[in-house]
């Protein structure tokens, strides 16, 4: 790793990169995920899933498999509560249509999709259950699937809902067309800014849909007990967001469950959104006996949520200078089952970090036969930009300007007005170009037939939003730290952190957890880059109380004022008298005389839309025998604010990327015509191994975040979303060949060769 | 039931008897105790424990244990830490000998009863782990055991620990003789006191060590993590307690420890200790797995801590016209192995509801070889009634004076100056005395041979001390409260009542939990009849705050200052338009557009030694020949503030009015002369039945705490105390023979009325 370019020694804590207190576990095996966890007299559910893309249930006789031997209950959409189907406002979780959810989970009626669940067995042990999930006979009556964005969009598609209700990631939508909502956005006058373009370029690209492919399988424990009380096992990126769903779909209380987080083997996501948990608590309400419920991984594949498949359209016009005066942006994003796509955080990632005087955005959430769509690490970016920063690097090369001189001329900056309406939080976008274009990975040379560089570049933004968190000193001058965020990727420590600089004591006096939720306030799930930096803050925010707090106490021994005690990196002082001092943990263990424990909790909201911006550089080479791609060199530029544990932020740059060019190069959901899923399963899912990927460099840049005591920003999303651009840019430079469809599997880059080389020998 | 004489309808849920929210559940058997409670990979441990009194360990040889096939690991005391013993000041918990602590859990060098541990083993399962420690050789050298408080505290008696630290429950103590600590408290001038009486008694009373009896046994499961995090799944009255305990005994952080309190099958004052944690704990730490110890009942009775065998000598004089002039009380309470008996609870229950112009009080904590001592309801306070209120029977008898106007003559009443030196808090006296005078029962005609009527009068003193709760309101108008107090008599419900009374919502809403020690700030355990007035205290003032928040969400709402929003009964309405209203539910489904999620948390400090006051009148029948006692009619008058959950209520006053009863009668430790345990099993230690208890009549009295908003007092103690006295002066009522020794078994009541015979016939 490179070291952070902004290095400093205001702090103790942050920068270094303490050993995490979940890590030793994690790799010995010792820790609790959710398959791990069981219960006394625990019944095992399975579920029978719909084979059909798009069918009506006629009926279901689940006789047989209930009366076999060792099964305890079965359920189908009628066991379930009937939810009325309209939208509410759940804050930061955005419009949540909650009869859809309920559907999504147990189909009433209809199946949309392959792999939608229909029935449920709860048996003494998995096989027993398995076997009885075959033993259901159902008759379905046919309907026409419906597999791609454009052909929903159709003037005579087959209508999916009879009354779509559009929804949308945090912005609603307006209904377009029988399967699509759409959502509008825009600045200027497009028609008078391509007037005044000198060159226009209109380009067409799609994607496939995609999934996170997180390792760990869905795997839930449900208890509902005789008071109607819920508890949920499971590992989850939200906890609340998962109680209040649930409450919504089982219809109790949302103070009567309680959901207890487990360790989590990945999300990216994908693990915000409820599938098995109503089932496991209906099976238990049934049963009167806990039930856990584990997807098999095709089950994953099917019946989760992936990422949108996409089609775009772009119009860009330029002037000679390199100035991009119009934009017409058409973006159709996947929705899948049911509306909800992230399609506003595509349109949002499209073009904000670009001035465009005149621009119009068309996005469009549309219904198709496929999983109901969920949010993939910086969800809607890596479509959007692989169109987006594909045209500019045309644009660039139509101009023969630098692909970073083209960026610079058009770049947001700080309180540049964004498109959505909002400016540009503090940034250093003008930094990240120029250490791209100094750093000598922009200036090797590249020597070698096939062999290409390329460049992207991306602005996201992080969530602040709701979390809670709460300290505790304890006698002994430990501190224990809960919060209510999921540690998908360090955050224990990278909050440990936060909190031991706030208090000015040594990472290893603080031990941090995770809560269930009835344990600790709200907060919306780890998701959007948010739990480093805005979880973060609230730590922050506890630990000056708490210092408050702590002063006090020094004050009441020494009998001065509160405002007379200073605090430094742990130590109290009375400003009166110099040699008077406490050390933290001094303090602490007088606690008792000075009026009992001292604690502090807060449910606090810190700002969102907090920017990061991240460069990509990718060398390739690519085999025109075959099309086949090999990443030579990978190097990312980042902006994360301020490193709070640089192996972390830099695992997270990689990650992400290993991801992003798993999205371009291999993987897609492959669907036949009938709407049936042919490769749910990792072997055929082709995500990237060590084989497929380079060591990635890293260059950690620090802007400070002013909403953030330390300067962080998130950053572990961002870094998803140049990949495909710079891989197909790259291609272009390698082999003359544009690839405007993702995944860019060898064949379409054998096809593009071979298409360019009949053109060119019809040229000559 | 009685209905609590003082009705009002101020409340709308207080004094209300709505369904526990963990009452199916348990009476069921689906509610998870401790011994339910499984992980993954768990190991189970099981204890080697002395067989005799006292002893030094010369050698312990586990080679055969180890050796054993299923055996994980074996630790003794040289496998723990070494901690010095020294008294440490751990607030509420008191002065706390850490040392004494850890090697109570294992003995090192040294074994002080019959059933102190000192070896354990971990294996696969609990069989193999029992055989293993079979095989565990030990060699002894024999020392003199002291099995009863007078032979210890003889001056020649055998020193059992070299350098005694006295400690004492909340005071501490001076060193007084080899094996015991004296604490002091007197008034006045004894011997002008007693140069004023017109008439002097004198008399010794005893009482044998007793068993808090709770059904469940002590069952731990400990996980020591890679990293030095260890995490308890057990019951106990104070995850806290246990936490900071383990803490010092294992020696690991404090912060590193999580404890999850199951639900617990009975305390009374016997589960705030720990005993098989360390050892789990050091087992889990050896073999990398999770470990479980779950003692057997004989463990149970032969090392934990039971309540102290006494012994009490009273010097009491008196006016003519009743007035108690002089008192000189000498009470010896066994501390068992190690300092810390009940001693001062002894002393302070012992007068301090009379006033006695001229009064010394000696108390001893005194070393023995028994387990050692932890409270028991009310701890120290049967024994000192014993005495105390037969003495008083004995003088208002001398006086021929009605007992009732005796005690009347002499009653403590509000303000008065108690010894220890604080006044007497807010509680009516004279109105309990005046309903127990006015009552049928007490007016009864008793006829019939050998029958008899006996009065006991008690105030005890509730703790309120450190409690935490929060508050946390969800989108559906729930609300989860959640505390850190363990539930041993319904305080989920009584916590959720006074939460709804609160809020002015109904308690159908409110969904209470209690929290593990990461989840929720500091409380010291359920002991001395805190919880639901103490941490309901603090229910209280955190729902006022929520209250707060809401009216000004309201005002936001409405654009109006949050001084201009009333609320009342959940009703919450502008005060400038009365005709703007919006209900608790209405304002909580609204909470993501006027800010984000309602929640608060608080760890208060609700005062203590809040009185509680106790009557009991029994009607007996001796059986001459055997003399066996029944209890023919049984009524408790209590002063409870105010009821919450009235049926609650009356089931802690009959409880433990039954335990009073079954120490009165039956319960005792019976050793032989070498100190070993002859009977632990509860066939042998004899609990009363429903056979040996009538239908007890409950006469609930309220005059208002004013420490508390709806004036509750803690309820749960203080009326396991005056059972044995006012038994002890109905057995004089019926046969004239005064039983000064504790059981009253038929064996002493036999013999005193035949000497008395005897007596008689010499006289005649």
């Amino acid at each position: 790793m490179n070291k952070p370019e902004t290095t400093n020694n205001e702090f103790n804590v942050v920068g270094t990169t303490p050993i995490r207190p979940d890590g030793l576990d994690k790799v010995t095996g010792r820790a609790v995920f959710a398959d791990d966890f069981h219960l006394p007299n625990m019944l095992h559910g399975k579920i029978l899933r719909s084979p059909h893309a798009h069918a009506r249930i006629k009926s279901i006789d689940a006789s047989a498999a209930a009366a076999l031997p060792g099964v305890r209950a079965v359920v189908t959409g009628a066991d379930f509560p009937v939810i009325e189907h309209k939208l509410i406002n759940q804050g930061a979780a955005g419009m949540i249509n909650i009869g859809e959810l309920a559907d999504n989970c147990m189909a009433k009626g209809k199946v949309f999709y392959d792999g939608h669940a229909l029935a449920a067995v709860a048996a003494d042990n998995p096989h027993v259950a398995e076997e009885a999930v075959k033993l259901i006979k159902v008759d379905y009556e046919l309907l026409p699937p419906v597999m791609d964005v454009r052909s929903a969009m159709a003037e005579d598609a087959p209508v999916i809902h009879e009354n779509l209700q559009p929804g949308a990631f945090i912005v609603p939508a307006e209904k377009f067309l029988p399967n699509a909502g759409r959502t509008q956005f825009g600045n200027g006058d497009t028609e008078q800014g391509f007037a005044e373009a000198d060159l226009i370029l209109e380009r067409e690209y799609t994607a496939e849909t995609i999934h996170q492919g997180y390792i760990e399988s869905h795997v839930t424990t449900v208890n509902w007990d005789s008071n109607d009380y819920v508890t949920v096992w499971t590992a989850t990126q939200g906890q609340f967001g998962l109680r209040d769903h649930l409450a919504d779909v089982i219809q109790v209380p949302i103070g009567n469950i309680n959901v207890i987080p487990l360790e989590i083997g990945g999300g990216f996501g994908g693990k915000e959104r409820i599938y098995i948990d109503p089932v496991a608590a209906m099976l238990s309400k049934k049963t009167g006996c806990p039930v856990k419920v584990a997807m098999r991984r095709d089950e994953v594949f099917r019946a989760t949520g992936p990422s949108s498949g996409t089609y775009i359209k772009l119009k860009f016009g330029v002037k000679k200078d390199g100035a991009l005066v119009a934009a017409d942006l058409h973006l159709a994003y996947e929705a899948g089952a049911y509306a909800g796509g992230p399609i506003f955080l595509g349109i949002l990632s499209s073009t904000s970090r670009y001035n465009i005087p005149h621009i119009r955005i068309n996005g469009f959430d549309v219904i198709v036969n496929k999983p109901t769509m969920r949010p993939y690490r910086a969800p809607g970016a890596p479509q959007a930009l692989f169109a987006v920063e594909q045209m500019i690097d045309e644009l660039a090369t139509e101009l023969d300007m630098d692909p970073i001189d083209f960026r610079m001329k058009n770049l947001a900056k700080t309180g540049d007005r964004l498109v959505p309406g909002f400016p540009l939080a503090p940034i250093d976008t003008v930094n990240l170009m120029e250490t791209v274009k100094a750093h000598p990975h922009y200036n090797a040379p590249l020597d070698g037939l096939n062999r290409g560089r390329g460049l992207a570049y991306s602005l996201w933004f992080n969530l602040g939003e709701t979390s809670s968190a709460r300290i505790q000193v304890n006698l002994d001058g430990s501190v224990t730290l809960t919060t209510a965020s999921p540690d998908l990727s360090g955050t224990r420590i990278s909050l440990a952190m936060q909190a031991a600089e706030a208090l000015g004591i040594a990472v290893e006096q603080v031990s941090p957890a995770v809560c269930d939720t009835q344990s600790i306030g709200f907060a919306i799930p780890s998701v959007g880059s948010r739990t480093t930096y805005g979880t973060g803050a609230v730590v922050c925010e506890v630990a000056e109380e708490i210092l408050g707090q702590m002063r006090a106490r020094a004050a009441l021994l020494w009998e001065i004022d509160t405002g007379q005690v200073a605090v430094e990196r742990g130590i109290f002082s009375n400003t009166a008298d110099p040699e008077q001092t406490l050390s933290f943990n001094q303090l602490a263990g007088r606690m008792f005389e000075t009026g009992g424990p001292i604690s502090y909790h807060k449910t606090g909201n810190p700002q969102s839309f907090i920017p990061g911006i991240a460069a990509h550089l990718v060398d390739i080479e690519v085999d025109p025998d075959t099309g086949k791609v090999d990443i030579l060199r990978y190097t990312i530029f980042q902006d994360v604010g301020k490193a709070v544990h640089p192996d972390y932020v830099e695992g997270q740059m990689q990650g992400a990327a290993v991801q992003g060019i798993g999205m371009a190069l291999n993987e897609e959901y492959f669907y036949d015509d009938e709407g049936h899923l042919k490769n749910a399963s990792l072997l055929d899912y082709r995500l990237p191994t060590t084989l497929d990927i380079p060591m990635i460099e890293t260059v950690i840049l620090e802007s400070p975040n002013p909403a953030h005591p330390f300067g962080v920003r998130g950053c572990g999303e961002i870094s998803i979303a140049p990949p495909p651009a710079a891989i197909a840019n790259a291609i272009y430079d390698a082999v003359g060949v544009r690839i405007n469809s993702m995944p860019m599997a060898p064949h379409k880059v054998c096809a593009a060769i071979n298409a360019k080389k009949i053109a060119a020998a019809a040229a000559a």
